[in-house]
């Protein structure tokens, strides 16, 4: 392991954080809160560290496979702590894990608050805990790599590790240039999103929070009642509408921008993730409007919003579905582990993966009757080399079983099996709300401190495609210690 | 299609199902039951039909994939149709439904029941319904290779779809060796299990009943209360042992018969599955004993009773498991989807299969930090072909996606999110009870002849492995239609 160069990328991260917390505290100044003195320690205090960090080292070795990993890894984990900050200098979440937990819920775009009360917090620190979520949808070291020129080849790396998705689409030859362009897009989708509810009245700070909000696909609010706090059908459809878009692999709005008109249509994925938003919708709208709202339309709105905010998983809510049929709960329930398109700032599995698994089955069904035929798996008219297919297929079994042993730890809390499972899920898919306790009018302020932390971990796990964390509990990644000081 | 074979072969299997059907009507008459006449009109009408359809036809070519597959398919769907006939006849179960279902679960191991008050049923009956474990268990096609001389090279394809597990050991150059070879293990077990009871002086009927549920790994019991009926420690050891020897793969023990005693100690399979008993008792132990018990030695008897259960995928109670703490449910829910070893009677997704996946998630880690090594998947000394895994893996995916579709059309229902997973987690696993509305203290009753039907399909899936069951609805097994009538 190359120390010295890991520590010096974690402290140019801390410095581009820091420089991220200003938005805020010019909110705070703005509306004169009383969290301002919190952003400027906050700012002081992360800058000081990441100066300190990325003087003391200078690169020595190109970063490698387990360097990028650890920056990764460790990145978020930085991120987070001096993220959490402002929160508790500003005595708005005073439990140090509380914090933490909220922040690493904001940066992996998962939305799961312990926060009861929103609507009592400074403006400053809720455009703060919206923003983690427009910063980790993309992946803040995206970011750094778009603007910092230092990281040379262990760029895509770091790229490929915080990309979601079994393996990232390199949009423009230097990775620096793909995450560049990535990262316009993403501003142009957030600026329309803005520009799009403000027409519907929405007050400006309103609409930029929510807009965080859904384009990062991470659901906090600064209503206790969500989305379902503004009475608008326009509001429910523009962000039920962009949370959709924001679940759709980015690169295809590249090829949108340059008429590659035959590449979106023939996405395989995009059909999938469609497809399954199609019939959940369908599904849900009859049967709520069977059994509660008897009004198809009204069923239909509200069935669109929350297919949609669960299967990019958004989590934001218009109304309480835990109080749906089961029927529709337990399809929001499945939808929690499909997620978003690969590439997008969704979480879940990644509709990819789910097309894949189910080519694999339709494969092993035709060699029942053809044992000997080689059936290649295809993703449109590219053969997916083995490793990739088996890459996948891991993936899927180790996300099945992260998620079993985790509902067993969580349900020790002495909580349902409903609960336990929800909030597993919730958090290992970057979701937020779950099913029962954790439903979308609950918060997570109810767990031990232990299991806050298990699921900040869930959360990270969910956002760095699992293997990045797990591989930090492998050995082998703090062999060869070399350090490089200065 | 080479229809006369399969036709022949099918009313071969009737012949030896009205055979079968024999020692119950011996029950029936020892105990001059009601359910007489039951028995013998359904032998005559069952072995009338086996008649008609073996004598109608001819073999006219060698059974391939696609006629072993259909064999076994509709075999067992014949099977569980003639099975039900005595029910029906005896009116103890009313509804043809019903009935079906409940042969269904019987020949599958299952164990779920819709009688909610069984001590009321005549003694044939219940011996026939305990029958019907013991003959699904070991598999009613590898009895019929096992003594008839007719099917040829077809045999192992029937042999091989009927088996638990990925793929049969041959322990024998012939495979009609090899299937004698498990029945007579099989008997002896059936025997030994048998005489420990009747040393713990339950009734000779009460013990031949258990057995049957035990070493098939079914759970149908005579008493409301299950096995939990018997206020005897030892009676609970005996059958809690049993059905853990059950779940053992049966080549084992013959080569313990051998005295090689080496490949039992060596077997990687026979490790996981005594690893993850040890791990579920444990645990169980200490949280029951917390919670409830307070008691650790009593904590640990339930605890070892269920956990063995539950893993075999038997489904015998001595307790109601439903009111344990989540975490204790939890497990036991999460041991549904490990079940037995391969070549065992246990249902479930077996343990060699969770053993593969789980290997195929350590190699991607290694994979991390090694990109270009090829790591083979080694079971013992023997590295597993690409096609082996791609099957293991597909058939994960595959059960997983059943359990979750299954668990949206059951909680149709009406029922909660627990119960409606506990229902298709306990049929598709062949355990019988799950959790809530379907746990050990309740029955299938409740449920719409649809759900009865549609969980009916899941227990047939899993007790054949699921592709046997999907494939019949593949087009390409339904082509090439030649009749081969004598």
């Amino acid at each position: 392991m190359v120390y010295g160069s890991v520590i010096k990328v974690l402290g140019n991260l801390l410095l581009i954080e820091a420089a991220l917390m200003i938005p805020p505290l010019l909110v705070s100044l703005y509306y004169n809160g009383a969290d301002k003195l919190a952003f400027i320690t906050s700012i002081i205090l992360t800058s000081m560290m990441g100066f300190i960090m990325s003087k003391s080292f200078e690169f020595s070795k190109s970063i490698k496979a387990r360097e990028g990993l650890t920056i990764v890894a460790f990145g978020w984990i930085f991120a987070s702590f001096f993220g959490s900050l402002p929160f508790i200098f500003s005595g708005s979440i005073p439990s140090w894990i509380d914090a933490f937990f909220e922040t690493v819920s904001g940066f992996t775009t998962t939305g799961a608050t312990i926060i009861d009360n929103v609507e009592v917090l400074p403006k400053g620190i809720l455009f703060w805990r919206s923003f983690t979520h427009w910063i980790g949808g993309m992946g803040i070291l995206v970011f750094t790599i778009a603007i910092l020129p230092t990281l040379g080849v262990g760029g895509f790396q770091i790229f490929k590790v915080e990309s979601p998705g079994p393996r990232p689409d390199r949009i423009a030859p230097r990775i620096k240039d793909t995450a560049k362009i990535l990262y316009t897009t993403y501003i142009v989708i957030t600026i329309v999103q803005v520009i799009m509810l403000l027409l519907g009245r929405m007050s400006f700070y309103d609409a930029m929070v929510h807009t965080f909000g859904t384009v990062g696909t991470g659901g906090f609010s600064v209503n206790n009642a969500s989305v379902g706090a503004y009475n608008s059908t326009y509001i429910h459809l523009v962000i039920g509408t962009f949370m959709i878009l924001s679940g759709i692999n980015f690169s295809l709005y590249y090829s949108l921008f340059k008429g590659k008109w035959k590449e979106i249509i023939k996405n395989e994925e995009l059909k999938l993730y469609l497809g399954i938003i199609l019939t959940a919708v369908l599904l849900i709208t009859l049967n709520i409007n069977k059994d509660i709202y008897h009004n198809f339309w009204l069923s239909l709105r509200d069935a669109y919003f929350q297919v949609g905010s669960i299967i990019t998983t958004t989590g934001y809510a218009t109304v309480d579905f835990d109080k749906w049929p089961t029927f529709s709960k337990t399809i929001l329930f499945s939808l929690m582990f499909v997620g978003g398109c690969a590439g997008s700032t969704g979480g879940g599995m990644k509709n990819i993966r789910i097309l894949v698994l189910l080519k694999l089955v339709k494969r092993e069904i035709s060699k029942i009757f053809h044992p000997r035929a080689v059936i290649p798996i295809k993703i449109g008219d590219r053969v997916l080399p083995n490793e990739v297919v088996a890459g996948i297929t891991s993936f899927f079994m180790l996300y099945i079983l992260i998620f079993i042993l985790g509902t067993i730890f969580i349900s020790l809390e002495g909580i349902d099996f409903e609960s336990s499972a929800g909030a597993v899920a919730a958090t290992l898919g970057n979701i937020g709300p779950g099913l029962g306790l954790v439903g979308p009018s609950r918060t997570y302020s109810q767990f031990s401190y232990a299991s806050k932390l298990l699921l900040s971990l869930f959360m990270l796990m969910g956002r760095l495609e699992l293997f990045t964390i797990i591989a930090l509990f492998a050995p082998s990644v703090w062999k060869n210690e070399i350090l490089s000081k200065k």
